[in-house]
């Protein structure tokens, strides 16, 4: 229950922060997709903390294990099972984290629902979590730029009231890894970096916007009425840790606009039907038009401060808690995998339910 | 495929817009719950078109029927059959569209993915599929009061550049339904009403924000990773039609604060633990903490429109469109119910979730 | 829960024997395919009571209606929601078992579970139930047969000692449908004829085998390990009414071979793979291998007798019942297109499962 | 796809006979739930080869390792992630059957779906698969005892055309482990090791039947009309290894009585009701009645034996094959763990089922 996502190529994620490993099973990806062991570790590594210095210092290897599913490096159709072992967890570091709940974290809503809570680094509710994610993220992409053409690239926003000028149309993952703050527009990611460097050294953090452009979907992805392809995506980026909302193509800005302003004009270029704007981020009564996908996820400030904070021991005191944890001031440059991971999944996902019912 | 929403309660919509019927199957509904029909059609009433000289003058009678799972007023555990026949239809009034695809709609994406569109209003696409989902909200929404005592109320927060000022704690259900545009700010309702009628008379349309509020959720729903609450709840919303964004709590402007300022300090009220601000919407870590459920909706400016727009036509050359459909200038008002439809549904469903695997 | 069965192409049914009407939603059908409503309800006359002399004398018109997913004789896309009304149900006749739980049928159950139960016929777990599977089926078989080649024929092979002689490679529907007990064997349809007639007769019914053979199915059907062809026909099969086994291949009697007598050696038959036996019924380690599927259905014998029968009132008290409804002695004939239904309904879903992940 | 079972208690079972590991993951196991690591290796010890001088002198040591889900000896309510590495594999044992398929194995089938097959000891066909089933069982079995009352018991009811005499009501596990065949009735498991070791030595090998009993489950378990208690069970049996038949109470048997001496009479015993029979084995209308659960699974003669078959090779040319894998001459003593573990997956996910929609 709630650890499956995905009905074809459906992944489970398993494992917490502080026991022996996490990692993901994959069940239905097809035969014969090449698995690609140093692409998968790429997108781990860019995950992982410790990459730069407005990331937390924590020093996770994350090293990549496949147990299952592969032969000679291809899928063989069986489940893939992908894993990699928790080191560095010295979870002492968390010991004054025992007896007390901390603020905007789901310290408190864990103990209450499953009776106990793991205080070591959030047990299941960690960012660790996100590792299989971003494994099997790396499958579906492979699958999805091999067979459909589909491009995905990912980038910071916003962070804080930092906004960058980002042509979703042309932006490149280059780009996007020339800088720490994995923001394309280098003048704002030089403003980006002072501020996150200027939050953590005041103990505070910040939030923003990840922005998402996915290029060279094939036309008809997506299954209304529930499984429109923006609901599934919205579901995917709101199960993500720290967010706090979706919007795609013209989003929350666009509901001050009229219709005649919004609708996006039909035209015709050679045999093609193309829209002059792109208000509907690529999706029209739930189905891929061909468009580019444009969304945007909003991540909160990190809950984790270094400030003291009002709040609750777990035997329900009023207590004061000062965080002492190693921790990221801004979760948003490394988040950026992570969404590209979960689009990936929703596309793969859907791009073979369309296939499934294509009578030929 | 794709008409089948929740795990437990499960609903599946079915029907077109110009077909004989509408309706919804229901399968996980647990025996012994009231099936009060006049409350059924009270919702269906307040999404009906015709309401108001605000809303279509399309007069569709919207009569429910009951045709299984229900004996003697009470659920019996078998799956429940509500539909609605369709009215009212006038076919001929969409023959203009028979050959275009109207900018913003699902026209060319469900011809290119289906091979085949239903031009008369929408078909499958057209808000009458709602039908189903409002029919189905009554009887969660009934389940969640009566068993968990959970309200839930959503109302227009804003439309165009209108906002009102509404205090989500306090806000009810009367004030909501006091007037045509369903916002309980009368001051803003007034200037809502104006402005949706000016661009009624120039041919153009607008959209808005539904804000939605669910008090007295019991603490510990959602099922984390994939499935916490605020994931369902933004597939949910983002599943119907017009909608381009789903926000919780303090939402993307959240994501302007620092985590010192945006963190929901607890405290003790009574034997409670509670929080002293709500940015967290109601949920942390995915899992309902027992604070008002809090969430925003961006619908898009209607995209039928009386005036000229560019266009291609189903033989692919470029043409002109004039709408001449019966429509509404702003969905807001009628998406009220549905948004509390769909949010009963999560609920509902979470809460069965919650409780099957609740070892006494 | 329980009231939906497949994951592509998957059905809904709904509906109680003494409501307004009983169906079936089908959610997955492809676009395109031709809904030949003449060739459903010739497989819904199939099923009807009142066919000939050896079933209830019940008559049930069985009128087939098609409320949805339907445009100009094809298929949209959409749920397809299909209907029968019921008519000539007399609850009245059923009046006498109002206080009491008939030995051997779901009274006792439906009553212990859901806190109550219909007592008019049985309500949900009536045959009648089974409407909507068959005329769901009608369709999976016809996209079987266009599409993939499949062609399916089940009949009578045992009733009560009675044991027909039947070729399963070469036997044809024609042949089966020659006679009232649906036995292609007409010597021993003829005694099967007589021994149903003494029974009634006797107030007392008969159970036995019926046999499914299904020619033409694609190599490769069958999600191992725990969707294995095999096993989801089990279940479709387990899921009917009245039924106790199911076999494959060389089935309960295979288990008194030894294994050099029970493999199927294989061998070339041009360019592709055969085998000289058949034991394996044509699934091999849970996945099609092209040779006939054949599999048996175990019946028991009608509960509904016209004898005394000792047993508990619905208030506690031991009595004594003797059944006055009107009832087939033998369920197997009008079991026949129900089971080729339930078949059509694995095989299409599997068909659909099986090319979802073919990457060409 | 295929390699998940349950809706509530979930499992994914993952690895291959020759790849690095073999395990499970369970999404949906409450919290709070005793792991008793010991009780899971007893059970993984049944499975196991080369626990007497019948089966495979293989020896695999199956050691259980823990790597997610449970904290202290009890489950958080995350995801169990339960595995075994893979030993003793020695992989050349299977070099001759590199390029030729085993008769009535899974080699072909494998082939012909997924592109490719890894001879080494069937892949994921193999019977090493079952464990994490077992591992799963066990814990499932766990919450069946302690939460439910609930006693799993099964045992060899047959092999080859010895049957013994055992009282489903009355037996117990510790006659079931008394010998190595696993038959409580002593004389005829005398008699089945003999036959056993005979076959053994003709290089061939031998079938038959596992019953399995269910003592103490509690009424109201099933969800008709799909996946009723037996519907499920029959799917979960036919998905293991060489199965090729289910029957639940009177089975196949049943089909030869009439229906007054087929029909289960009820009886008042005490305050409960009670049937004087249990030809229905428990399930009435595909809900459990109280009485004792009785199924029986057919398991077919093993397919791989020490004599010459006709067979075709991987390039397509008839060949012969002499196998001389180390392998077990019948399954059916190490399959009654598995049966066990099956049927307590089956019980354990209908239970929660039916809890989740009780209302107070």
């Amino acid at each position: 229950m709630g650890n499956t996502f995905g009905k074809i190529f459906q992944i489970s994620t398993w494992g917490e922060s502080h026991g022996p490993a996490v990692g993901v099973t994959i069940d239905g990806c097809p035969a014969g997709v090449p698995i690609d062991e140093e692409a998968i570790q790429i997108e781990l590594d860019r995950r992982r903390p410790g990459q730069s210095d407005i990331t937390t210092p924590r020093s996770e290897d994350d090293r990549l294990e496949v147990l299952s599913g592969v032969f000679e490096g291809v899928s063989t159709g069986a489940p893939i099972l992908l894993m990699v072992r928790n080191k560095d967890a010295r979870p002492q570091a968390y010991d004054h984290l025992k007896d007390v709940y901390r603020p905007s974290h789901a310290d408190y809503t864990y103990q209450a629902k499953y009776g106990h809570r793991d205080h070591r680094g959030g047990g299941r509710s960690s960012a660790r979590e996100t590792i299989g994610r971003v494994a099997a993220g790396a499958i579906a992409r492979r699958i999805l730029a091999d067979s459909a053409g589909v491009e995905l690239v990912a980038y910071v926003r916003r962070i804080h009231d930092i906004e960058a000028e980002i042509d979703a149309a042309s932006v490149a993952r280059d780009a996007v890894e020339s800088n720490a703050v994995r923001c394309p527009d280098s003048d704002a990611a030089e403003k980006m970096i002072e501020r996150i460097k200027q939050l953590r050294k005041e103990g505070d953090s910040a939030g923003g916007l990840v922005e998402l452009v996915a290029r060279g979907i094939p036309v008809g992805l997506g299954e209304p009425v529930f499984d429109r392809l923006e609901a599934d995506l919205a579901k995917a980026m709101l199960s993500l840790p720290a967010t706090k909302g979706f919007e795609v193509g013209s989003g929350f800005d666009g509901t001050r606009l009229t219709g005649s302003a919004h609708n996006d004009a039909f035209y015709k270029d050679g045999d093609e039907v193309r829209t002059r704007s792109n208000n509907s981020g690529g999706v029209q009564g739930g189905i891929s038009n061909g468009e580019d996908l444009v969304c945007r996820i909003a991540f909160k400030p990190t809950a984790t401060i270094n400030k003291e904070q009002e709040t609750v021991s777990t035997s329900g005191e009023e207590t004061v808690l000062k965080a002492r944890g190693r921790h990221d001031p801004c979760v948003l440059p490394r988040a950026v995998p992570i969404v590209e991971a979960m689009a990936a999944l929703v596309l793969v996902d859907h791009w073979f339910l369309d296939r499934s019912r294509k009578l030929s």
